[in-house]
Protein backbone atom coordinates (compact mmCIF):
# COMPACT_ATOMS: atom_id res chain seq x y z
CA UNK A 1 0.00 0.00 0.00
CA UNK A 2 2.42 2.84 1.35
CA UNK A 3 4.79 2.22 -2.25
CA UNK A 4 1.25 3.51 -4.25
CA UNK A 5 0.95 6.75 -2.22
CA UNK A 6 1.93 9.82 -3.35
CA UNK A 7 0.06 12.66 -1.74
CA UNK A 8 -1.16 12.96 1.91
CA UNK A 9 -4.55 14.80 2.71
CA UNK A 10 -5.97 15.65 6.09
CA UNK A 11 -8.85 16.72 7.85
CA UNK A 12 -8.27 19.10 9.64
CA UNK A 13 -10.21 20.73 12.59
CA UNK A 14 -9.80 17.99 15.50
CA UNK A 15 -6.97 16.10 13.35
CA UNK A 16 -4.87 19.19 12.65
CA UNK A 17 -5.72 21.36 15.08
CA UNK A 18 -7.12 21.61 18.25
CA UNK A 19 -9.74 23.88 17.55
CA UNK A 20 -11.66 23.48 21.12
CA UNK A 21 -8.84 25.10 22.92
CA UNK A 22 -8.24 27.53 20.41
CA UNK A 23 -12.38 28.89 20.21
CA UNK A 24 -12.63 28.53 24.29
CA UNK A 25 -9.66 31.01 24.44
CA UNK A 26 -10.80 33.80 21.77
CA UNK A 27 -14.27 33.50 23.30
CA UNK A 28 -13.62 34.14 27.13
CA UNK A 29 -11.23 36.92 25.46
CA UNK A 30 -14.21 38.87 23.75
CA UNK A 31 -16.23 38.41 26.30
CA UNK A 32 -14.12 39.34 28.97
CA UNK A 33 -13.72 42.71 27.06
CA UNK A 34 -17.50 43.27 27.27
CA UNK A 35 -17.50 42.04 30.80
CA UNK A 36 -19.66 38.93 29.76
CA UNK A 37 -19.29 35.78 31.84
CA UNK A 38 -20.20 32.30 30.28
CA UNK A 39 -19.35 29.01 30.66
CA UNK A 40 -17.39 29.92 27.23
CA UNK A 41 -16.27 25.53 27.32
CA UNK A 42 -19.78 25.32 26.84
CA UNK A 43 -20.09 28.08 24.51
CA UNK A 44 -17.62 26.42 22.42
CA UNK A 45 -18.70 23.14 22.56
CA UNK A 46 -22.39 24.67 21.32
CA UNK A 47 -21.04 26.09 18.39
CA UNK A 48 -18.96 23.37 17.24
CA UNK A 49 -22.33 21.07 17.57
CA UNK A 50 -24.14 23.62 15.16
CA UNK A 51 -21.50 22.44 12.64
CA UNK A 52 -23.33 19.15 11.34
CA UNK A 53 -26.63 20.47 11.47
CA UNK A 54 -25.32 23.92 9.55
CA UNK A 55 -23.70 21.44 6.79
CA UNK A 56 -26.84 19.41 6.59
CA UNK A 57 -28.76 22.29 5.59
CA UNK A 58 -26.49 22.61 2.23
CA UNK A 59 -25.90 19.22 1.73
CA UNK A 60 -29.96 18.41 1.55
CA UNK A 61 -30.63 21.99 -0.13
CA UNK A 62 -32.36 23.72 2.26
CA UNK A 63 -29.40 26.56 1.68
CA UNK A 64 -27.87 27.35 -1.38
CA UNK A 65 -23.60 26.03 -1.44
CA UNK A 66 -22.78 28.85 1.47
CA UNK A 67 -19.24 28.13 2.83
CA UNK A 68 -17.85 27.59 6.04
CA UNK A 69 -17.49 30.89 7.44
CA UNK A 70 -21.19 31.98 6.56
CA UNK A 71 -21.96 28.84 8.36
CA UNK A 72 -20.27 29.68 11.46
CA UNK A 73 -21.56 33.18 11.18
CA UNK A 74 -24.95 32.00 10.84
CA UNK A 75 -24.53 29.57 13.62
CA UNK A 76 -22.79 32.15 15.89
CA UNK A 77 -25.82 34.51 15.33
CA UNK A 78 -27.78 31.43 16.76
CA UNK A 79 -25.49 30.12 19.72
CA UNK A 80 -25.52 34.02 21.07
CA UNK A 81 -28.93 34.27 20.93
CA UNK A 82 -28.91 30.85 22.94
CA UNK A 83 -26.83 32.24 25.80
CA UNK A 84 -28.23 35.52 26.14
CA UNK A 85 -25.09 37.88 24.97
CA UNK A 86 -26.49 40.55 23.17
CA UNK A 87 -23.54 43.18 23.29
CA UNK A 88 -21.27 41.33 20.46
CA UNK A 89 -21.74 44.11 17.63
CA UNK A 90 -21.14 43.39 14.03
CA UNK A 91 -16.96 44.13 14.52
CA UNK A 92 -17.14 41.37 17.23
CA UNK A 93 -19.15 38.40 16.09
CA UNK A 94 -16.81 39.03 12.47
CA UNK A 95 -13.66 38.80 15.04
CA UNK A 96 -15.33 35.78 16.77
CA UNK A 97 -16.25 34.48 13.81
CA UNK A 98 -12.12 34.35 12.35
CA UNK A 99 -10.90 32.82 15.03
CA UNK A 100 -11.66 29.79 13.18
CA UNK A 101 -8.89 30.96 10.95
CA UNK A 102 -6.18 31.07 14.02
CA UNK A 103 -6.92 27.44 15.48
CA UNK A 104 -3.72 26.38 17.03
CA UNK A 105 -2.02 23.00 15.79
CA UNK A 106 -2.11 20.02 17.44
CA UNK A 107 1.80 20.05 19.14
CA UNK A 108 2.97 17.10 16.66
CA UNK A 109 1.08 18.46 13.68
CA UNK A 110 3.84 20.93 12.41
CA UNK A 111 6.92 18.17 13.19
CA UNK A 112 5.03 15.63 11.84
CA UNK A 113 4.19 17.39 8.38
CA UNK A 114 7.62 18.64 7.57
CA UNK A 115 8.90 15.11 7.75
CA UNK A 116 5.55 13.96 5.89
CA UNK A 117 6.17 16.97 2.90
CA UNK A 118 9.78 15.31 2.17
CA UNK A 119 8.05 12.72 0.41
CA UNK A 120 4.59 13.28 -0.36
CA UNK A 121 2.50 16.00 -1.66
CA UNK A 122 0.68 16.88 1.29
CA UNK A 123 -2.56 19.17 1.63
CA UNK A 124 -5.56 19.68 4.05
CA UNK A 125 -8.70 18.20 2.64
CA UNK A 126 -11.76 20.28 5.05
CA UNK A 127 -14.87 21.36 4.85
CA UNK A 128 -13.37 24.81 5.76
CA UNK A 129 -13.29 26.88 3.14
CA UNK A 130 -10.56 27.91 1.22
CA UNK A 131 -9.72 31.39 3.03
CA UNK A 132 -10.17 29.66 5.98
CA UNK A 133 -7.16 27.27 5.37
CA UNK A 134 -4.62 29.86 3.71
CA UNK A 135 -4.60 32.19 6.88
CA UNK A 136 -4.51 29.19 8.73
CA UNK A 137 -2.08 27.63 7.28
CA UNK A 138 0.21 31.08 7.26
CA UNK A 139 -0.49 31.82 11.09
CA UNK A 140 0.24 28.21 11.89
CA UNK A 141 2.88 27.81 9.85
CA UNK A 142 1.34 24.32 8.50
CA UNK A 143 3.53 23.40 5.67
CA UNK A 144 0.93 22.38 2.89
CA UNK A 145 1.81 21.88 -0.86
CA UNK A 146 -1.35 23.14 -1.47
CA UNK A 147 -4.94 24.21 0.11
CA UNK A 148 -7.97 21.94 -1.23
CA UNK A 149 -10.96 22.53 0.64
CA UNK A 150 -14.73 21.09 -0.63
CA UNK A 151 -15.25 24.35 -0.95
CA UNK A 152 -13.88 23.64 -4.82
CA UNK A 153 -16.46 20.84 -5.35
CA UNK A 154 -19.55 22.93 -3.48
CA UNK A 155 -19.97 19.81 -1.43
CA UNK A 156 -19.17 19.00 2.05
CA UNK A 157 -17.24 15.97 3.61
CA UNK A 158 -18.27 12.75 3.63
CA UNK A 159 -19.97 14.04 0.41
CA UNK A 160 -18.56 11.63 -2.44
CA UNK A 161 -17.60 14.57 -5.12
CA UNK A 162 -15.23 16.25 -2.49
CA UNK A 163 -12.89 13.31 -2.20
CA UNK A 164 -13.12 12.48 -6.13
CA UNK A 165 -12.12 16.12 -6.04
CA UNK A 166 -8.91 15.75 -4.20
CA UNK A 167 -7.54 12.99 -6.68
CA UNK A 168 -8.77 14.35 -10.09
CA UNK A 169 -7.09 18.38 -9.05
CA UNK A 170 -4.08 16.18 -7.98
CA UNK A 171 -4.16 14.14 -11.27
CA UNK A 172 -3.67 11.31 -9.37
CA UNK A 173 -5.88 8.24 -9.16
CA UNK A 174 -7.85 8.25 -5.51
CA UNK A 175 -5.43 4.68 -4.87
CA UNK A 176 -2.45 7.01 -4.72
CA UNK A 177 -4.10 9.29 -2.12
CA UNK A 178 -4.09 8.85 1.79
CA UNK A 179 -6.98 10.72 3.69
CA UNK A 180 -5.70 11.25 7.09
CA UNK A 181 -8.42 12.11 9.89
CA UNK A 182 -9.58 11.55 13.68
CA UNK A 183 -13.06 10.83 12.60
CA UNK A 184 -13.60 7.17 11.12
CA UNK A 185 -16.88 8.71 9.41
CA UNK A 186 -14.26 10.94 6.71
CA UNK A 187 -12.32 8.42 6.41
CA UNK A 188 -15.05 5.35 5.64
CA UNK A 189 -16.40 8.03 2.96
CA UNK A 190 -12.55 8.37 1.80
CA UNK A 191 -12.50 4.43 1.36
CA UNK A 192 -15.37 4.19 -0.69
CA UNK A 193 -14.58 6.84 -2.84
CA UNK A 194 -11.12 4.64 -3.18
CA UNK A 195 -8.33 6.23 -1.07
CA UNK A 196 -6.33 4.82 1.44
CA UNK A 197 -6.79 5.84 4.95
CA UNK A 198 -5.05 6.46 8.58
CA UNK A 199 -7.04 6.65 11.44
CA UNK A 200 -5.24 9.19 14.03
CA UNK A 201 -7.81 8.85 16.91
CA UNK A 202 -7.43 12.94 18.86
CA UNK A 203 -9.19 11.40 21.95
CA UNK A 204 -9.16 15.44 23.59
CA UNK A 205 -10.82 16.83 20.59
CA UNK A 206 -13.90 17.33 22.61
CA UNK A 207 -11.78 18.05 25.94
CA UNK A 208 -10.38 15.72 28.64
CA UNK A 209 -13.35 14.35 29.98
CA UNK A 210 -14.62 12.59 26.54
CA UNK A 211 -13.72 9.17 26.07
CA UNK A 212 -11.31 8.50 22.76
CA UNK A 213 -13.14 7.01 20.23
CA UNK A 214 -13.31 3.52 20.52
CA UNK A 215 -14.71 2.07 16.86
CA UNK A 216 -13.24 -0.78 15.23
CA UNK A 217 -9.99 0.07 13.38
CA UNK A 218 -9.29 -2.65 11.93
CA UNK A 219 -10.63 -1.69 8.96
CA UNK A 220 -7.98 1.47 7.68
CA UNK A 221 -4.78 0.94 6.19
CA UNK A 222 -2.68 2.56 9.39
CA UNK A 223 -3.47 3.64 12.69
CA UNK A 224 -1.19 6.34 13.86
CA UNK A 225 -1.17 8.22 17.75
CA UNK A 226 -0.17 11.04 15.65
CA UNK A 227 1.38 12.38 12.60
CA UNK A 228 4.49 11.66 13.37
CA UNK A 229 4.10 8.49 14.33
CA UNK A 230 2.10 8.30 11.03
CA UNK A 231 5.40 10.04 9.66
CA UNK A 232 7.24 6.78 11.29
CA UNK A 233 4.98 4.37 9.86
CA UNK A 234 5.28 5.89 6.38
CA UNK A 235 8.77 5.79 6.15
CA UNK A 236 9.46 2.39 7.72
CA UNK A 237 6.05 0.50 6.79
CA UNK A 238 6.03 -2.46 9.22
CA UNK A 239 5.92 -5.87 7.08
CA UNK A 240 2.78 -7.46 6.88
CA UNK A 241 1.55 -10.40 7.38
CA UNK B 1 -3.32 51.90 -3.20
CA UNK B 2 -0.73 49.79 -1.39
CA UNK B 3 -2.45 49.76 1.81
CA UNK B 4 -5.66 47.96 0.57
CA UNK B 5 -3.57 45.23 -1.13
CA UNK B 6 -4.01 42.38 1.33
CA UNK B 7 -3.06 39.37 -1.42
CA UNK B 8 -0.57 38.89 -4.85
CA UNK B 9 -1.67 36.49 -7.26
CA UNK B 10 1.11 35.77 -9.85
CA UNK B 11 0.96 34.67 -13.47
CA UNK B 12 3.63 32.31 -13.55
CA UNK B 13 4.45 30.71 -16.72
CA UNK B 14 6.80 33.98 -18.26
CA UNK B 15 6.26 36.11 -14.66
CA UNK B 16 7.81 33.65 -12.50
CA UNK B 17 9.51 30.62 -13.95
CA UNK B 18 11.59 30.83 -17.64
CA UNK B 19 9.60 28.35 -19.60
CA UNK B 20 11.81 28.56 -22.84
CA UNK B 21 15.07 27.48 -21.19
CA UNK B 22 13.27 24.55 -18.96
CA UNK B 23 11.46 22.79 -22.42
CA UNK B 24 14.65 23.71 -24.92
CA UNK B 25 16.58 21.56 -21.92
CA UNK B 26 14.32 18.75 -21.70
CA UNK B 27 13.52 18.26 -25.11
CA UNK B 28 17.13 17.75 -25.80
CA UNK B 29 17.82 15.40 -23.42
CA UNK B 30 14.97 13.17 -24.16
CA UNK B 31 15.98 13.56 -28.09
CA UNK B 32 19.81 13.26 -27.22
CA UNK B 33 18.76 10.06 -25.26
CA UNK B 34 17.29 8.91 -28.88
CA UNK B 35 19.39 10.34 -31.05
CA UNK B 36 17.46 13.01 -32.87
CA UNK B 37 18.61 15.92 -34.03
CA UNK B 38 16.51 18.95 -33.90
CA UNK B 39 16.66 22.66 -33.18
CA UNK B 40 15.09 22.37 -29.68
CA UNK B 41 14.45 26.28 -29.65
CA UNK B 42 12.41 26.66 -32.41
CA UNK B 43 10.87 23.35 -30.67
CA UNK B 44 9.56 24.94 -27.28
CA UNK B 45 8.97 28.06 -29.25
CA UNK B 46 6.83 25.50 -31.57
CA UNK B 47 5.08 24.42 -27.87
CA UNK B 48 4.39 27.62 -26.75
CA UNK B 49 3.09 28.50 -29.82
CA UNK B 50 0.22 26.50 -29.54
CA UNK B 51 -0.66 27.40 -25.57
CA UNK B 52 -2.97 30.10 -27.12
CA UNK B 53 -4.59 28.00 -30.07
CA UNK B 54 -5.21 25.48 -27.40
CA UNK B 55 -6.96 27.38 -25.07
CA UNK B 56 -9.30 29.59 -27.80
CA UNK B 57 -10.79 25.47 -28.70
CA UNK B 58 -11.64 25.50 -25.13
CA UNK B 59 -12.40 29.19 -24.63
CA UNK B 60 -14.86 28.58 -27.67
CA UNK B 61 -16.46 25.56 -27.19
CA UNK B 62 -14.70 23.63 -29.54
CA UNK B 63 -13.10 21.72 -26.80
CA UNK B 64 -15.09 20.79 -23.49
CA UNK B 65 -13.41 21.38 -20.04
CA UNK B 66 -9.91 20.22 -20.18
CA UNK B 67 -6.79 21.25 -18.82
CA UNK B 68 -3.99 23.01 -19.26
CA UNK B 69 -1.47 18.79 -19.10
CA UNK B 70 -4.13 17.80 -21.53
CA UNK B 71 -4.29 20.78 -24.15
CA UNK B 72 0.04 20.59 -23.41
CA UNK B 73 -0.45 17.03 -24.51
CA UNK B 74 -2.64 17.73 -27.56
CA UNK B 75 -0.42 20.09 -28.92
CA UNK B 76 2.94 17.84 -28.56
CA UNK B 77 1.70 15.31 -30.47
CA UNK B 78 0.98 18.21 -33.47
CA UNK B 79 4.16 19.31 -32.57
CA UNK B 80 6.13 16.15 -33.08
CA UNK B 81 4.35 15.80 -36.26
CA UNK B 82 5.64 18.48 -37.44
CA UNK B 83 8.93 18.25 -36.96
CA UNK B 84 9.18 14.63 -38.15
CA UNK B 85 9.67 12.65 -34.54
CA UNK B 86 8.11 9.51 -34.46
CA UNK B 87 10.49 8.05 -32.00
CA UNK B 88 8.66 9.37 -28.92
CA UNK B 89 6.77 6.97 -27.19
CA UNK B 90 4.28 7.36 -25.02
CA UNK B 91 6.30 7.43 -21.71
CA UNK B 92 8.49 10.03 -23.46
CA UNK B 93 5.66 11.67 -24.38
CA UNK B 94 3.88 11.50 -20.71
CA UNK B 95 7.92 12.67 -19.34
CA UNK B 96 8.24 15.77 -22.11
CA UNK B 97 4.86 16.88 -21.20
CA UNK B 98 4.99 16.98 -16.95
CA UNK B 99 8.37 19.50 -17.86
CA UNK B 100 6.10 21.83 -17.46
CA UNK B 101 5.80 20.90 -14.15
CA UNK B 102 9.44 21.47 -13.69
CA UNK B 103 9.94 24.70 -14.83
CA UNK B 104 12.78 27.11 -12.94
CA UNK B 105 12.14 30.58 -11.51
CA UNK B 106 13.92 33.78 -12.82
CA UNK B 107 16.57 34.28 -10.12
CA UNK B 108 14.60 36.88 -8.15
CA UNK B 109 11.25 35.20 -7.60
CA UNK B 110 12.38 33.06 -4.50
CA UNK B 111 13.84 35.63 -2.98
CA UNK B 112 11.12 38.16 -4.04
CA UNK B 113 8.39 35.59 -3.11
CA UNK B 114 9.94 34.77 0.13
CA UNK B 115 9.97 38.77 1.09
CA UNK B 116 6.11 39.49 -0.36
CA UNK B 117 5.07 36.41 1.76
CA UNK B 118 6.37 38.63 5.22
CA UNK B 119 3.13 41.06 4.23
CA UNK B 120 0.75 39.30 1.61
CA UNK B 121 -0.61 36.38 0.90
CA UNK B 122 0.80 34.81 -1.84
CA UNK B 123 -0.58 32.81 -4.74
CA UNK B 124 0.00 31.56 -8.38
CA UNK B 125 -3.07 32.83 -10.77
CA UNK B 126 -1.83 30.54 -13.47
CA UNK B 127 -3.63 28.91 -16.19
CA UNK B 128 -1.77 25.71 -15.26
CA UNK B 129 -3.90 22.88 -13.90
CA UNK B 130 -3.46 22.87 -10.01
CA UNK B 131 -1.50 19.76 -9.90
CA UNK B 132 1.08 21.15 -12.40
CA UNK B 133 1.48 24.33 -10.04
CA UNK B 134 2.04 22.06 -7.14
CA UNK B 135 4.65 20.01 -8.50
CA UNK B 136 6.30 23.11 -9.59
CA UNK B 137 6.16 24.95 -6.34
CA UNK B 138 7.09 21.96 -4.86
CA UNK B 139 10.62 21.26 -6.72
CA UNK B 140 11.71 24.86 -7.38
CA UNK B 141 10.39 25.75 -3.75
CA UNK B 142 7.90 28.71 -4.44
CA UNK B 143 6.29 29.35 -1.37
CA UNK B 144 3.12 30.30 -1.80
CA UNK B 145 0.59 30.50 0.36
CA UNK B 146 -1.87 28.40 -1.26
CA UNK B 147 -2.18 27.68 -4.83
CA UNK B 148 -5.16 29.01 -7.16
CA UNK B 149 -5.64 27.94 -10.88
CA UNK B 150 -7.90 28.73 -13.58
CA UNK B 151 -8.80 25.22 -13.50
CA UNK B 152 -10.61 25.88 -10.29
CA UNK B 153 -12.98 28.11 -12.42
CA UNK B 154 -13.22 26.00 -15.88
CA UNK B 155 -11.91 29.05 -17.26
CA UNK B 156 -8.82 30.50 -19.04
CA UNK B 157 -7.46 33.65 -18.33
CA UNK B 158 -7.70 36.66 -19.57
CA UNK B 159 -11.65 35.02 -18.95
CA UNK B 160 -13.03 37.21 -16.63
CA UNK B 161 -14.27 34.40 -14.20
CA UNK B 162 -10.82 33.31 -13.71
CA UNK B 163 -10.11 36.87 -11.45
CA UNK B 164 -13.26 36.96 -10.01
CA UNK B 165 -12.94 33.14 -8.87
CA UNK B 166 -9.16 34.10 -6.87
CA UNK B 167 -11.25 37.00 -5.09
CA UNK B 168 -13.96 35.04 -4.12
CA UNK B 169 -11.98 32.27 -2.63
CA UNK B 170 -9.78 34.67 -0.79
CA UNK B 171 -13.02 36.11 0.63
CA UNK B 172 -11.44 39.40 -0.37
CA UNK B 173 -12.64 42.00 -2.59
CA UNK B 174 -11.05 42.41 -6.00
CA UNK B 175 -9.74 45.40 -4.80
CA UNK B 176 -7.13 43.83 -2.41
CA UNK B 177 -5.75 41.89 -5.07
CA UNK B 178 -2.93 42.75 -6.94
CA UNK B 179 -2.24 40.82 -9.88
CA UNK B 180 0.97 40.38 -11.21
CA UNK B 181 2.35 39.79 -14.80
CA UNK B 182 4.89 40.04 -17.47
CA UNK B 183 1.75 40.52 -19.80
CA UNK B 184 -0.12 43.29 -20.32
CA UNK B 185 -3.28 41.10 -22.21
CA UNK B 186 -3.47 39.59 -18.58
CA UNK B 187 -3.61 42.82 -16.24
CA UNK B 188 -5.75 44.67 -18.18
CA UNK B 189 -8.21 41.64 -18.01
CA UNK B 190 -7.61 41.88 -13.97
CA UNK B 191 -8.12 45.74 -14.04
CA UNK B 192 -11.29 45.03 -16.04
CA UNK B 193 -12.25 42.45 -12.91
CA UNK B 194 -11.26 44.78 -10.49
CA UNK B 195 -8.15 44.08 -9.20
CA UNK B 196 -4.99 46.09 -8.78
CA UNK B 197 -2.35 45.14 -11.20
CA UNK B 198 1.72 45.10 -11.17
CA UNK B 199 3.37 44.63 -14.45
CA UNK B 200 6.89 43.26 -14.07
CA UNK B 201 8.47 43.02 -18.40
CA UNK B 202 10.20 40.16 -18.81
CA UNK B 203 12.17 40.87 -21.81
CA UNK B 204 14.03 37.59 -22.54
CA UNK B 205 10.73 35.30 -21.74
CA UNK B 206 10.95 34.38 -25.45
CA UNK B 207 14.66 34.04 -25.99
CA UNK B 208 17.86 36.60 -26.12
CA UNK B 209 17.29 37.91 -29.40
CA UNK B 210 12.91 39.59 -29.02
CA UNK B 211 12.76 42.59 -28.11
CA UNK B 212 11.09 43.77 -24.74
CA UNK B 213 7.70 44.63 -24.26
CA UNK B 214 7.16 48.57 -25.29
CA UNK B 215 3.35 48.13 -24.63
CA UNK B 216 2.46 51.75 -22.80
CA UNK B 217 2.41 51.22 -18.64
CA UNK B 218 1.31 54.03 -17.28
CA UNK B 219 -2.39 52.19 -17.17
CA UNK B 220 -0.63 49.75 -14.03
CA UNK B 221 -0.49 50.88 -10.31
CA UNK B 222 3.39 49.34 -10.25
CA UNK B 223 5.64 48.64 -13.12
CA UNK B 224 9.12 46.60 -11.16
CA UNK B 225 11.97 45.56 -12.85
CA UNK B 226 11.17 41.78 -11.19
CA UNK B 227 10.18 40.58 -8.25
CA UNK B 228 12.59 41.64 -5.66
CA UNK B 229 12.74 45.09 -6.74
CA UNK B 230 8.16 44.29 -6.54
CA UNK B 231 8.86 43.53 -2.55
CA UNK B 232 10.93 47.00 -2.81
CA UNK B 233 8.49 49.30 -3.58
CA UNK B 234 5.41 47.30 -2.03
CA UNK B 235 7.15 47.72 1.38
CA UNK B 236 8.61 51.56 0.50
CA UNK B 237 5.60 53.08 -1.62
CA UNK B 238 6.73 56.12 -3.62
CA UNK B 239 5.00 58.56 -2.24
CA UNK B 240 2.81 59.98 -5.41
CA UNK B 241 1.02 63.13 -6.44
Amino acid sequence: MVAEIKALVFDVFGTVVDWRSSIIRESREIGAAKNINRDWESFADGWRSKYGPFMDKVRQGYLPWTNLDDLHYMALEELLNEFQIQDFNDNDKETLNKAWHRLDPWPDAIPGLNRLRESYIIAPLSNGNLALLTNMAKKAGLPWDCILSAELAHAYKPNHEVYTMAAQLLSLPPSQLLMVAAHPGDLIAAQQAGLHTAFVPRPFEHGPFRNPNTQPIDRFDIVAKDIIDLANQLNYPRVSG
